[in-house]
């Protein structure tokens, strides 16, 4: 059974569909889907990790980084598509009163005004149960904006798909299992660490990127996170290319390990996008494996020339 | 006239009164403070920056960098110390209703637990808030945590001061008025930059941390914020030790504009910890001075040797 | 008056002639060639400084370092060429005896013995000397090898060119100078620097790389050469892509000056091959001169926006 | 048998002795010396490698990185101490004619003229050759100026001692023998590596100085040498503190090898001088080790926590 971040109807639902056609529960915070995880409770759980607007799920950061140990398995990124949906029979002309969640008013705000400009906008908790209330035939509101799993939920017809004013906002979603041999490596992967450095370096940033820059390897996030022991004590969430099998990323977390006060290991999956890797000039596998031949022919020389 | 992120009573309220004593005008939110700034409306602001438990005030960082340009004169760094407030005549061990903030009530959990354990806790709108609930005598909550700013505002008596789970936690706030040219070096500053690295460079973070690296200058904070164009488009929010009158901070500044997408300043201020920064070997004022030196004897030779 | 490094009929005798047809003084050393330049016994003095085979010519570039200083305002580059020159009406079937420079032989060996298998070959003083005295009536030998100027300054007929085994070797000349303002820039230039390490600072020439390499500046050579205080303890003698007068290099000259015990000026002048540099993104002029307006409109940001 | 870089009674000869008491092979070049080891007429022999006030010898260099592969297996370095021999009867005030190698008239002529004024000086073959020939009651010399091993051998009387104008010039022998595994670490070690950098890449030598800063190995000498296919394209000689058994090295050797055209593995050899590298933080055996450890642990992590 998985578990996700709820209620039922939300983005992380529907990023839960694309994946799973089964049964799954609900949490009503992301610290409770992953306890859940830990507990054994669910088998894994989807939670948001990080959205094109807002940055890193600073929630899903910390808890990643400073609770018993997780591991990611699986990324989703969901487009942030808002649908205004509202009950059969009701037009896009008669739509006065919209109920939505902030976030998601906030995101659509700029349609609404040119589409509906009769219609008032009310904040409720969550687009998913503002979806519910207007499937309610006694509701005062006439329409809801939520995702569209919401919609088809409660029996809602679409008046206008796509409405966000930013079109190309998207989140990223992580499945989060307990710690298990990675899978292996599909040439198309994503390494998640979080790296502490030692309070008293200073340039302790620059020598965590040249970790992987002298290895050839790519970031594709990085941000900071407070360690919460004083003003400018940072960790760093690290999204790497590569695989911690592939050895370019293996030798810069072996590397990263060695300068830093702790690295927490949060998983080697395959990417959303399936973007391969750029593998610089001397750091291919075959690179790595020609210099292990020659260093072993070094040892042992008596067959060489 | 300055302005501060409101309500009265509050942290920000409390920082402010640190360095001046004259009336000041509370705004709701953020980016009203920072708006009435720009308007003239005041001549500057209090803002909040910095939290050592949460990390970056992000609505701060935003409003900043993407803002019409504002420029930071001065810092406040404050101590976050809760106290728990009655009215006149109460004592701690009749204290059985507690109202205060929720981000306040997590970080006095342990303590309330611990001395005031018949105590049922209350979380409501701010800790001014709380205060002045509490401070009318047919309230029906015995107790407020919040600011000593809030406490004296409202008549209250302090029951226990310093009752943090967390003793070391710290706020900082900056003072932000118009773009104006910067106050001349202390000796002890910081600068404030946002740096927009070009999208398609892997590897520019490395590159920043360079130009600050390789001429001397330390980093007391680096925060990544998304440029709201796409997963893995970040701006880096950066607070350099040193003024950008100071030669080698200046050199930094410019290298950073040379390989950056936009650099935006939001000034060089005076540390609040007064601090002053060990300038590695080679970079101090003098360093270049005797480099400018030597390379204008190279252009006109004749007294040479 | 211009002098060279002699006698006449050597290498470098051919190559002053590449750009200069007017008498000049040949100096039996290196060091008397430059002490000329110094004293003011003759303007300039031509000497080899590299050479694609043997690498670089240390009597000059120790001579340049440690000397009182000169100035580098030209470079040659010039094949070395060897022809084998016989009396007129000799035959290259009638060679049995063939006189010239040990570095010769070295370099012709393989063509002698496939060609003039029957020859014998003796070493002597200098290719110019070997053509002096083949020119003799007299003389035991019937062939020299030397450079072309010293077959047509005795009279000599040549029997074959281009003889050399490795037909791609060059050797580099410059033209040294008393110290002056530096010729403007060409736009291919070369700036020749002698950066001298603190003898205590391990990865000092790392550092020394990276004044460069921050500033997209390519270098052609570098050499190093000790410092004759003790094992280990180097100067390094750098050619570098660009003119001193240019902002890129300007910076990194200036960076140098900070981080070295001492740096030695020796001229930037045009190249001998008119390779103009890629330069890097991020550290054109024009690149430079934006970013020095953008932070004078800091300094003083009343029009900003 | 060893052999080493004649004739006997020279610095390499005296070098030999102090680690040999045993009959040896002199041979007339630093070529034919490695030629014999390689085709085993001798077991290993001495040759000069580094000079305090010359720098490198080009010869070794440039015969151990080209021809068949060798290796260092120990190094002696032996202070240039020239003495003034005589024949047994000769005062020093009797001196008028002095005979030695030109190198070492270069390096004496100071100490000469200040303390035997009337002598006049001739450059023959060799000092050993000098010292032999004053050893001939007949010979029209008074004087040698030669290594101790020298006048010890033909029976001379030293006049004097220390005699070098220079008194802490040094150089630097190496024991070469054929390839096998290298002699375990002792702590103090030296690795001797050549590095071919691809011809165009720009910045490769910087890349290659990061393979070691990278791992925290410093190096004790690199020096560039022409590779002979054109102005500019260097290899470089390098000798670097600590042993291809020790971790950091190791992996910034791997390292080095993927990112250059090639790499020559001269030995891993005890240093001289004793000196034991300071490790830096972070890079010592036992952080390698942990690194492992953490890593192994992730990749089956049924066991963490």
């Amino acid at each position: 059974m998985l578990g996700y971040y709820g209620p039922a109807g939300t983005f992380t639902h529907q990023a839960l569909q694309t994946f799973s056609g089964d049964e799954a529960i609900p949490f009503d915070t992301v610290g409770q889907a992953l306890d859940a995880v830990r507990s054994g409770a669910v088998e894994a759980a989807l939670v948001p990790i990080e959205n094109s607007v807002e940055g890193g799920v600073t929630v899903t950061l910390d808890n990643l980084s400073d609770g018993r140990r997780l591991m990611i398995v699986r990324e989703v990124i969901l487009p942030v598509q808002f649908t205004l949906f509202a009950r059969p029979g009701t037009g896009i002309g008669d739509v006065r009163r919209v109920l939505t969640h902030p976030h998601a008013a906030a995101q659509v705000r700029g349609w609404l005004a040119a589409n509906v400009p009769l219609a008032s906008v009310t904040e409720g908790g969550s687009t998913a149960a503002a979806a519910k209330e207007v499937s309610d035939p006694t509701s005062k509101y006439d329409a809801a904006v939520s995702a569209e799993v919401a919609g088809r939920m409660y029996g809602l017809d679409p008046l206008a798909t796509g409405i966000a004013d930013n079109p190309s906002a998207v989140t990223r979603f992580v499945l989060v299992s307990k710690p298990a041999p990675p899978p292996p490596p599909t040439g198309a992967d994503k390494t998640t660490l979080v790296a502490y450095m030692h309070a008293d370096r200073p340039g302790a940033l620059l020598e965590i990127l040249e970790q992987f820059a002298g290895r050839g390897v790519n970031l594709c996030r990085i941000e900071s996170r407070p360690t919460k022991t004083g003003l400018g004590n940072y960790c760093f969430s690290i999204d790497a290319e590569g695989h911690m099998r592939e050895p370019r990323l293996a030798e810069a977390m072996l590397g990263l390990h060695r300068i830093c006060e702790d690295v927490v290991f949060l998983g080697s999956y395959p990417r959303a996008d399936g973007v391969r890797p750029k593998v610089g000039w001397g750091f291919t596998d075959s690179d790595f494996a020609e210099a292990r031949g020659w260093f072993s022919s070094l040892v042992n020389p008596e067959d060489d020339d």
